[in-house]
Order: structure tokens, then sequence, then C-alpha cells
């Protein structure tokens, strides 16, 4: 806040920007498990500064708070289970206490960015360049997921060097379950957790499915019903699937707000923090890909 | 079945192998909700060859099948949700069908060998060479995950490669999330899925937590209620963390029928096929490992 | 299986058996509990030999086998409550394996087959002789049982020895419940399990309610709420009430695969076995019809 | 009520009543779901004549009126479930209607009164002459259920017949499911309706077992179960093995109020209306006992 | 019933008086929970005199016998849970036994007469003085309480002064949270308990909430939600609030009785009982109506 | 917050304090659904000045802020409910904004000091001179609720005088059910919400109820169970009859700390603030205490 003398006629009041947010991502279009909408903050403060981020957690507040952020937008809700104390001893008080003190609002966008468009499977589906798209499927009135095709067919291997290089970095990197040398065209997404969808991308007729947060159990049922075949499966990372999304946030914020006597002078930026929880990976790709581990077992 | 001339008085009952597998592994000792025992079979079949694997996948009822086992012994349930239908249409009717029409019975020790000692938790923790063992936590009468010492402490990442050797070699690898040069020395282990245990984990005084099947919202949360310090996570991978058992439960069995009539000539191995579900990865360590992304929004 | 010759060009397989099944009883009328459709048996295989059975008991399915069925058509569901276990240790799973090693397919036609026209209830209804039938209640969009009128008013008497004329002759026989000199016309049906019906026959107007599985509370509280009056009761047995649909379904099968080039040498055929778990009856009439025991305690 | 001079100083109070009642049969040993004890009546209302039945049918009200009964002592609950009106234009509500004009007092002993000893299970099992008597199961602290051994054995048939002279006659008779011809000793009983205890009647090694209130799919399960041996099934009727109880009751109620200055000249007996619901039965053993139905259906 | 010759040709039948109260409060605009309509009485019975009430108390059950009353009109179920028991050791049970032996049928209008119109609500808006009457909230097809207009505007403390002179004076008064110097002019109004339509009240614009029943916490929770302005709340007694319509009530059934051949000699009033539960008040107003209690700890 | 030189060496931290607290109030003694203990605030922090107060209303914390707290306890709990939001937009967001901008710490003591000894009810207890106190009820290892005797017996009228003069004056009074002339002795009481205890206050043989939040269809059917007889009951506000314990909390508070290095400049005060929500009351005892109504309706 190194701005000597702020026009306060022009002060651009929290109300306002929760209206622009709410009007790209209405809080009607989010599940009704979902908790969205303003988590923190006073209608009536000014914003200046506005800090988009995947995850509320306490380094990207700091870095809210170091910028001098009046406003954090995420996608993943701080307080999806309701808390009963703001105490510091726990992480999530620690985080509403920070927030308070350093008078930085939280907005969250989580379900009701995913199903907008431009939104989270949109933004995926573009930079992966997928064409014709449709829905994966239909949550009551609202798109799910995206299906859509390659340019033209490729390797699966192929396929998971373009993914890896459409995201982010990260240290977990991209799995791939599935014969590398198939040929794929039609490509399901989903950004987060998509282990519950498998049904959907079958029906979808796609060649792979590209999400996040893929445990042993499911994806192993989805492999068997499969029969070895496609859909093929990656996950991507849940981080790196996601925060695609909040460039185009912040774009579609700063154009809705552009014609607010108060927009002339925030700034919007996305956090400069990769909120992935892994640090780095050892191992990957050591047993060979067809799916037979060395011989451990002897005969009696 | 190459054995030309059977001595039927010498054969082995599955009635009794079920008796010696449940005397190792008894079944009232799994959780309410696990579906262990005898999945398919005969009490009066004879059995000649016993094939231990993580998962009965349709692969690995086919090697059953090849090698002339009459008895699969798996880990995960087959059918963990009661079916109504075996017909083939559904991948889990396939593989009943398969076990059926092949005369191959299968019995599962799922979380009955879990708390086992030695079971799964014990073999993973002997296999990263820990001291003075003790359960991460109980359920009922029952140790669930085991906590232990290593012989001396080392680096975080000095560790990360410990568990690379001692596991079976994967093509999805060892993701760990924390500071690759912090000291540790406790470690936690749970085989397959346990980001439900956090709590434990941090009551133990663990360093470091060997799991797998991490999520990013769970393990978000547990570093952040962590403030970035121990317990450090580590996701070893469902298939890895668990297959180690699979030798220790075949040897247990052929010492507990060493004095039956009918077992001089059985025989029984590992099988030969990883079940993890993945078969190669891209791009991991490719983001710096202090989880600053490149920037990717500007200011307006 | 005595055909030497089979010209497979012309084999029928299960999966076009199937569609024409449900194109006369579709899936989707079923209840929501309820679970029909194929429990056993593999789309591809041929079929030659269909027979058609109340229920799929160990004795039906012998039957088939020896006759060399490759597929059982049931009206009661194998699977009603999901199995996680199909070992022969319980009645359930060797009924299961003895389907599947005789290669026999299953087919189960239940609540789809009641609310058929013409389904269980109707051809109860026609074999009763009743006009101008209309459903006895309905749930969803679907007809459940069947009201109708008999040609003329008769005693209740010779109505029930109309009802064991017009079912298949058993042993538990047909109890009755009401005023034998009663005279009865309009006459309510429910093929099997009919004593949660009790508020629907009354809005019927019916005399008589025909049906089975009637329990002492809930019979005794209809007779009761009609204060002695009708509708009389009547519990025909439930095999006795279902098992003339069979023939019906094999007609209208065996009309629907006509054009099937696969068909030119399929045959069917009802089970001759009957399911009815009673095999005789004592003492049955030995009590006075007016309800008044003998008396059996005195005045102190 | 001829008595021209009644004693008033030497009236029995309903109070005393219930408080013998309830020692004989404990209200805290019903089953949590049961609704026992007083349901109609002042306590310090005078009783004179005590009718026992075991369903308070307006009949049976009608009968105790008619008698100048003050209390009716029946086993089964008039309001298991509750009521929200007492009108007349429902059963309950012209039973509580006629109970309270009339000045009748009602007490209900049902699962306390299964329970006891003597109870309606023991009451049943020494009917049948059975020895060496154990409980068939038990809830919580109390004996559920009977079994016992016959003198000697003899076939299922004979015994049918044993069933059949020790309870009071009835129109719906006694189904037998078994072998007519098997030999039997081993008996277990349950008064009413017993559908629920065939895996204790399993465990307990009965070779039958008597009960009541019998469903084609829980019988026929049963019996699948059994691969058509033991335990056999007989449905000796809901009213049939659970009156003989009543005489019982009346015995051990007058016994207990044999000191009580008010009880000189108190009245009980047992009602003479038979509450089974059945009126006539036709058709009975009109099939073979083998179980194989006339062919219905022929070969196309 | 001093009537020494009644034409029995002109008697009316409940069954008259019931269909007559249900085409004014039909059963089926009662809530899902509630239990309406008949609860004791015989349609067939003559009906010469009816009492009207708000509770059926044991009192009020001795007026109506006492006037000699056939007919007991209520607006608070007796029955609501269902009972089990009518024995006199209960209230419930005494208050059945009370109305059957008297002979007094007992008719509810809870819900149903809420939602009427005339209804509970709009006769407690009359009764206030409110134009331009609108729903405060609707529950399915149905208006539940009302929003009106006072003439003019006026301070809180006249307002409650108002409310004083329209209720029937109570023994328990009539409690205000607010500013007694505010101007109030748009007023909610619901008889009986409303603490659950706050949001409601909020949303409708009211200055006051007039209702009964509130408690600390949700009293204290709208308080703070409103930060101390309108809308400001009364308690003026459940009692209070809805017997109002129990003359509105008598008088629609009287007219809609007119024309029955039965009525011109059938006599209705509302009970002279109040059924409030309070019987007087110590200590109100004691504190100084700025909420600043006197100061009760000191500083160590 | 005027203390120029603090001695940092002295400072009292929130730890030391909560721990004090929980000593006193063990966090475990609390219900179940209730959510007590620490609800903002950082251990670390120093602790200067304590207020108590029953209620953390905004108009309470605003008192703390300006009297230089550091730490708020109340009675009741800020979050009982979880939160998902802690925007100022609504009240519960409102208050954790202002306690956490005004650095305040909170506790709650809520069911835990209710079953302290001295806690909410023994407090009461004390102030009303009940002698040979013990619990009215328990609930698991706990006491809930007092009953005691008053040194002689008094009338109904003159108790009332008793309590209000007993319990800090309140705008809403004391409400009052029962015969003004009754003679009374045996008091059982309840701070707060109280009328979920009626049978155990009936078990108790007391002649009256102290508590508070009595709504008129749980009071009217106490009294119809006591036949207008004992328990009579009295509602004494719920702020004024758990109000007592915030002195006796202060004061065991201070005595906790006394040895404690940091105590010795701690201050603590209970807040001056009535968090009772009503403001004035009129129209009490405007109707007789005979309970009987000025006629409202006419004979037609």
């Amino acid at each position: 806040m190194d701005d000597p003398a702020p026009d306060v006629s022009a002060e651009l009041p929290l109300r306002d920007v929760v209206a622009a947010l709410e009007s790209l991502y209405p809080l009607e279009s989010a599940a009704d498990w979902d908790r969205v909408g303003l988590v923190a903050g006073d209608l009536d403060q000014p914003v200046r500064r506005i800090l988009f981020a995947l995850d509320p957690t306490l380094a990207v507040i700091d870095e809210a708070r170091t910028w001098g952020a009046d406003l954090l937008v995420t996608h993943h809700p701080l307080l999806l289970r309701g808390v009963h104390s703001v105490a510091t001893t726990g992480a999530k008080g620690a985080s509403v206490t920070a927030l308070v003190r350093s008078g930085i609002a939280l907005w969250v966008g989580h379900t009701n960015a995913d199903v907008a468009d431009p939104g989270v499977s949109t933004v995926l589906a573009d930079a992966l360049g997928l064409a014709t798209q449709r829905p994966l499927s239909t949550e009551g009135a609202y798109a799910v997921g995206r299906v859509g095709e390659l340019p033209s067919p490729m390797r699966l291997a192929e396929f998971a060097d373009v993914v890896a290089a459409a995201l982010p970095a990260t240290a977990g990197g991209i799995r791939v379950s599935g014969d590398a040398d198939a040929q794929v065209r039609t490509i399901a997404v989903m950004g987060g957790s998509g282990d519950d969808r498998f049904d959907d991308v079958r029906a979808s007729g796609a060649d792979v499915y590209v999400t996040a947060d893929l445990r042993h159990h499911p994806v192993l049922e989805a492999r068997e019903e499969s029969r070895g075949g496609p859909p093929f499966l990656i996950d991507a990372g849940h981080w790196a699937t996601e925060s695609l999304w909040l460039a185009s946030g912040r774009e579609r914020l700063l154009a809705a707000l552009e014609h607010d006597p108060g927009a002339t002078r925030v700034e919007a930026r996305v956090s400069a923090i990769r909120t992935e929880p892994w640090t780095f990976v050892v191992g990957a790709n050591a047993a060979r890909a067809d799916r037979v581990a060395p011989e451990t077992g002897g005969v009696s």
C-alpha cells in the first residue's frame, strides 16, 4: 500500500467486487454441499489489490498480506466444514485470524467456477486444444466436466506430453494408466478430483480421461471395467488441472469491473505460490510398463 | 496340473487351507465394513497350487488359471460391495465367472491381514528397518499401523531413497511432501490408503508418515496443520506398500500347513503381476521444490 | 443337447433373447428396490433351451442342467440382497456356482413382470375369469394388482372353489377368511405377497382379495377394520398365484423371437417343479368356521 | 355382575392385579419396540372378572362386556403403533372406545410373556412333550424360544400329528415342509411369527422348527440353505402356538392374587373366541408331496 | 341436557358437523407432521352442544361435560404424539378416558386452521388493525403468518399497548424486545410459537414481529442479526395470540350448518377457561430498559 | 492498556488462563453436542484483563474492547453451529471479526460449567438458600440440575418473591404456574432452558421447578400430568438464572491463577450488560389467577 494519496471518492468497495464475481460465478450454481461466496471481510471495505490463488493456505495469506492485498479470491473453500472456533491452535483458525487481522477479505468460487463457461473445466479443455467441446455430465441445470476432440489422433504417450506442456510444472508429475502406444483422440477432462465420474466417462466414448486425485481402488476397478482398453486415465494433479482457471478468473473480473468508477486503480494478480502439496518424487518409471512385477515369491 | 497319478489319500482339501489361513488371519479381526474370507470355491475341493496376489484382477485370475492354481489368496476383496449379478457384462461378474469356470477358489485377507502380526503394517515397518515398533492407533482390540525408529536420523530425501529401495519398483514412484533436508527418525507407516489417520500420526510424534492414496485436500490440510514442519508425508503407492505382505502370507501359510498330511505336494507362489494401475509418469520433479510456481498472472 | 450337427450360422445369442425379454418386461418398470435382468451368463453365449420357473432353486437349476438348458428365466431374483461371496458354503453361492459351472444363464423378471400386461396380475385375473379389469393401485406410471368382476355373484365358498380350480394344485391349499355364505362379485388380486395393500383393497370396493403370504397381525387388523364384512381375504399361495404367469412369459418370448434367424430351433418350457415350500398339511378345517374355540379356561 | 351385596371392603383394585401381573411378567423384560402393560383403565377401579384372550378384537371386547369383565388380559398389544385418534371410524379407535365405555381395563403381556418361564415358548414346548429344554436364542438377558427332545425319534409325519393333537383345533391347520418319512427328535419352538430365527435354529441342531406366519421367501431360502434336509419347518398357526399360554397366565395370576384380601371372589377365564383369522381351507394336500408340479408348459 | 323431548328426526349427526368443519378447515391443508380432524367420537352420534377451546385440558373436558357438550373443538391436538395406552395413569389417557366416558367427541383444527382465511393468523392480524395484509411466508400452497400495515406509524411502546388491548387479558403479559421509542408501522404476526420464522420476518421488511414462545437463544440471535434495529419482537403469549380464532371458528361453523335440518337447536360457545399455563408474574420491568445490569462483579 | 512499562517477564499468557479455566471446568465434562473451550485467540498472547459475560453479543464485545480486555469468558457458545464464513454480513461473522480485530480471545464454559460444583446449578441453588442439595438428574458421570430444601415451608407466592430477590432484576420478570397459596419446600433448579426435564422433576418429588424458556405446550402438558398439583413451575428467565454463575467463575479463576507469576496484575470483572433480550413488559397479571378467561363466545 505504497500509494501516497488515494482518491477516496474513487474507492472500490468490496460490495462491488463481490457483485462482479457473483455475476460471473453465481452462488446458486454451486453444489448443495459446497460453501462459496464471501468468507471474510466487510462489504464496505475498499479494495485495491486482489490476489487469486487455488488454496487459501497460510503461505498464500502471507503473500497477500505482504503484497498489500485487500481481497483474496480462491477456488477452494477455507471453511467447507463449519468451524466452531477460530483460535490459532488450529490451522483453519490461524488462517481466519490472519485474514481478519490483516484486513484481507476472502471470496471463494468453487463448484460455481467449475460449471461456469469459461470455467475450470473449459479452461482446462481449451489448454489441451480440445475442439467440439461438450459437457461430460450435468448436475441439475449445470454442465460438469468437458469432452472434446484433439486436432488429430496421437499416441497416448504423446498426449501425456501434450498435457505436461499445457499445464504448469509440478513436482508430482502426471501419472498415466494405459497402453502408451494406443491411439487417442476423444478426451474427457475434469479439473480436480474426478474418480466418481467413471460411468459418465465410459458413456461419453472418451479415449482418455484427464483428472486428478485418482486412488488405487477406483482406478483399478475402472481399468477392469474397461478390460484394459479405453478410456485410459491420466492423473494430472489437482493443483495443476485447476490452477489454469485463476488467470481466466482474474481477467474476467477486471473486465467486469471496467466501468466501475472505483476500479481505475485496482490491481489483480495470480499468486506465485504453487499449492500442490508434493515437494519431490523418487522412483517414478522404475517398473516396466507392462505391469508385470519382478517375481517376488518362489515355489515351495 | 501335470501330475499324472495324484494320491487321493493325500489330497489337501480347501477346508484345511481355509482353516489354516483363518488361524493366521482370524475373520473376526476384520473391520465391520470389510468382506473377508472365502469368496469362491467349495470346501471339499482339493488344493494343489496357491497363488498370492494383491488384487483379484482378470489378469491375475488368468495367471492363476494358466499356472493351474486351485486357490487364489488376495489382500483386496473382490466383492466389497455386494453384487446382484455375476453376468459377464460387468467386470466383477466376469471375474466371478472366470474363477468359477476355472474351478479356482478365492480367499481374501484384508483388514484381518492389516492388523495381524506379522501383517501388512509390520511387514512394511520391518522392510523400512524400523526398531521399537508400536501401534499407530487401535481399532477395538486391534493395532492399526505402526510407528518405529530408524537406526539413526537422516535427511528426509535420504529416507525417501530408503523407502524406494525397500519397496518393489513401480511406475508411479514415491511422492514426498516436506523439506528434503529436514532430519527424520521416527516413522509412522500404514499400508494402503491412510489419509484418514493424520490425527493419530500427529499424536504419535512421527517425523514422517508413509502411506498411499494421498489426495490434495487432506494432504494440504495436514501440511497446514503442521505449519510446514513434521510429520512429513510420503505417498509410496497402494500396491507397493501392501504387496510386501504377500511373501509373508505365503510363507506363514506353508508353515501352518506343514503337518497336514495332504500338504506334502502343495505349491504356493506370489503373483508376478504388478496390479498398480499406473503405466508411466511424465513431468515429475518439473517444479522447484520450494512450491513457488512460475508467475502466471500479471498486474493490470 | 442331443443335436449332432448344430448349424452355427443360426445360433441364437443370449444377447438377442435378453433383448426380447426386456422389450416385453422393461427393466425400468421394475421397482427401485428390485433386482431384475441378467444375473448370470455371457451375452455372446448361444441359447438353445430356455427353462421358465418361479424360483431359481438348486433343484430347478439341476432340472435345467439335466435338460440341457442354456438359460433359466425366473420370476424371483436370486440375488435380491447383494452377495459378497459365491462360495458353495451358502445356498446362494451354491446356486451361482451351479449356474456358472453348467454354463446356464439366468434372467429375472420380477416386479417388471408384475406390472406388465399381460403380466403376473393380469394372468391371475384372467384365470379367475374377471371382467372389466382395472388396476388395484399404481406405483409411479405402473399398474399394481387388478380388480375385476365375476360373471355373476356367488357365495364366498363357491368362489374359493373357483380359485382352487383355476390355480395349480398345491400342498398348502387355499385359506379363506370371511363368511362362507356371503355373496361376492368384485374381486381384487395381487400375485405373491400382498398384505401391504389392504388400504387399496378397501378403497377399490372389492368383496374379496386374493393374494398370498398373509400373516396373523395384518390379516386380523384388516378383518377388524372391515368389522367382519367385505373385503374377505383369500391366501391362495405365493407359488400358485404367480406360477400361472410362466406359461404366458414362455409364449410371449417365443413369439417375440419368431423372426430372429437363430430362433428356429430354440426350445422353451416351464419347469415341472413346484417350488411351493410346503409338503403336506394336517388338521385343516378342524375348528368350526364361526371362530369360537372350544372353551379352554374355567372359572375359579 | 349378579352379586347382590358386594363387600366393598374386600374389593380388589386394578392396581393390585396389575402389580401381580407385572411381578409374573415384568415390563422391563419386554423388547424395546414392544408396548406392554396397562393400555386402558384406572388403577383404582375394582376388578371382579378377568378375561384372558390372545387378541383384543372387537368380538373379544364384546365377550368381556357381556360376561361383565372388568379386565381383559391379552397377549397381543392393541396399540403397538401409537394412535392419534380414538374415533370409532377406525378399528383401533372403536376398540378403545368400546373398552372405555364399558369400563373394561386392558393389560398386555407380549414379549414379556414370551420370555417368561413358564411363558409362551415353554408352555408350547411342554405341550409338545419336549424334555431337556434349553433356549433357542437370547435377547439381552432373556431366553427366546425353546429347543428340546422328543421322548423318542419319530417320523416327521407322526410329529405333525403330535403337534395337531397338542394344539387347539384351527381352521387353517398345520403346514409342514420336509420329508414326511424323515426321523426327527430335536425340536425348536417359537410361538407366533418366527421366520427371522432360522440362523438360530440351524445353530441349535434342531430337526424341526415349530413356529408360525411362515412366508414363501424366507421359508424357501431356509429350505435351500438346508439343502432339503433338517431342520424341517412346521407352521402351526400364530393363534394356536400362542393361545396355549392363556390358561397358564390365568392360573399363575390367580395364584399370585391368592393372599390378596380382595381376591376371594375374583373370577378369571380364558376367552371362548378363536382369533385365528381363517375360516376355512380348500385344496390342501392337492399336490404330490414331492414338490413336482403337473407339467404346465410344453416344448415349442 | 335439560331438553325433555328431543325431536329425533331433527338430530344433527356428528358426521354433518365434521363435514362442515372440514369444508372450512380442510384436513389436507394441515402440515405433514400435524394430527388434525376427529380424535374421539362416533360419526353417528347426535350433536347438540359444541364447545370451542384452545387446548383439550382436563378442566376444559370437565367444562364440556358439565355444560352437556357432545363435541369439543380445539386448536391444539390432544394426541400429536401417538399414544400406546389410554390408561388414566397418564394425563393423555385420562383425557381420552374422560372424553369417551362422557360421550364427548373431539375435533382438532390446528395448522389447517392456521392457514385458513379467515384463520388464526388473519384473525390476529385483523384484531391488531392491520391493513393490506399479505402472507409472511408460504408452506406448499398455503400462506403462513401475515404481514400488514398499521393505520399510521406509532412508537413501539404504543403498539405494545395496542396489542395488549386487542388480545384477551393474561397473567403472563406481553414481552417486548426493542427500542420503546422507535417508530413502527409494518407488523408481522404469527399465532403461537414463531421463533423459526425470523428469516421470513427480516425478508418481509416488518418493523415488529408479534408471536409467542420466544426463547433466549433464538431471540438474542435475531436481535444480534438486526444489530439492535427492527424487526423488534413481541411475545404476546401462545394462548392469547391463538384464542381469538375460537370465536371466528364458532361463528363460521354455525353459518355452515345453517341449512342443515338438524341444526336448528344446536348450541355452540367458546370455553370460559384460559389455558395459558401462567398464574401470576413477579418482578416484571424491574430492570432498566437499556439492558445494562447492575454491576455484579468487581475488579480484583 | 495504560500501563507504560509492562514487565514482560511477568506476562500471563492465554495458555495459562485457559489451563486454569479447563482445570475448573474440564472440556470433557461438556455434553457431546456442545462446543466449549477456546473460540478465538492465540495461546501465546498475554492476558491482562478478563471480562465475564453470559453471551458474547456485539455489545459485550464492544464493552470488552472499550475496557481493554484481552479475554472474554462467556457461558453461551458463539459458534454452537459451525460457521462457513466470518464475513461481517452475518452477526456471527461480525462478532468473530470484532474479537479478532480487537485481539480479544474468547473462552466458553457452557455445559461443562453447568455440571461443575460450584457451577451454574449449584450457584443458583445456593442463591435460593437450598439445603441438602442433590442432583436433579445425571448425564453420564455428571450431575445435571439440583434439588434441595428451603429452610421452612412457605407459600408458592412467597417463594416467587424469594426467587425475585435472589436473582438479578430483569425486564421480563418471573412467571409462575401453580396455586399461589400452596405450601412448598422441596425445590428443583436448572439454570437456562429446562423444559425437557419434567420427568426428572416429577421423580425428584420437588414442589417447585425453577428454570427458564418454558413454552406453552411442554408447560401445559406438565401441568396436566400433575393434575394441577405440584411440581409447580417458575420461569425465572434464562439470563437471570445463569448469570449468577459469572461472579463464581471470576472468583474461582482468580484463585486458580493466584500462584502464577504472571497473574499479579491481571484484572477480571463481570460484564455490566444484561443480555436478557426483553426490554419491557405490558399487561402482566391482567388476568385472574384462576385461569378462567372472560367469556368470549356466546350461545347461538
